[in-house]
Order: C-alpha cells, then structure tokens, then sequence
C-alpha cells in the first residue's frame, strides 16, 4: 500500500474567483500582507502497490482528477521502506 | 516575500462525500487498485514577510481557511534563501 498525494492546481493565467475571494477576505480581516492566493486541490490516494504506478496515476489524473485544459498537476508517492 | 502553502484535510472520521465519488470513478474507470480516497484543499499564499508570520498564519487557518470543527490543517513557508 503507497499513499499517493496529488496536487492540483490552475494554470498561470487562469482566473481564480475562488481565491480572490480568500484573498479579499483575509484582507478584511487585516491579513494585508498577503498579495495573492492560489485555491487548488489536494488529494491523498491510497493505492495497492504494483507495477506501472508512475503511469497509471498519470492516467488517473489527465482522465478524471484533474482538467488538463486548465489544471496543473503534480504527485508524489509515499512509500514506507520494508524494513 | 514567501509562499505559505497550506493544506487542509478533513479529520479522521468525518464523512468525505467527494473523495468516496472520486474513489468510485476511479473503480469504474478501471482503476481498482485504488482503495481509498480524500480530497481536500490546497492554498498558496504569497506573503510579504514580516514579524510573527507563523502566529499569522495560524489566525489565518482558524479563523478563515479552515473549518477547525471539521478539519485539519498543516502548512508550511517556503522562503528563498537571501544570498
């Protein structure tokens, strides 16, 4: 078993309401040192060891995670050592 | 100015409705291997450093980015070294 975390994000240059709306809000709140904020998704997969992980959740991610038009991804793979 | 990337779960034992969804289109997908699945939120903050950013931080998570009832939250500050 390996967790899998992927990271989900928009693409530079794509509008992002969502965290806009944060930002304005931190601000009223009189966080105004903070000058943008991205919202993105996280996700935390845990997945049955096997062969072709690498490319299978690459798969997973262009087919449903995430939207490749507008969404950047990126994942890391969480293994324990077999001790 | 740093990034403050913060990640936010929710607890363990609270019903996650869109990472079951995720996890049962994945299963349709073909995609068995996958047992189990969370979402949760990602957010990157561009900060302008300051005095007590950690505190700040904190604040931020309690009192806006986070639901402290529901979820947890972890960040961390990525700063560039001056040289």
């Amino acid at each position: 078993m390996v967790n899998v975390h992927v990271y989900i994000t928009l693409k530079e240059g794509v509008l992002d309401p969502q965290g806009h709306a944060v930002q304005n809000s931190l601000t009223a709140l009189g966080y105004e040192e903070v000058e943008k904020v991205n919202v993105g998704k996280w996700l935390r997969l845990e997945v049955a060891d096997g062969n072709n992980l690498d490319s299978r959740v690459e798969n997973m991610c262009e087919q449903l995670l995430a939207n490749p038009v507008i969404e950047n991804y990126t994942y890391h793979v969480e293994r324990e050592a077999k001790v």
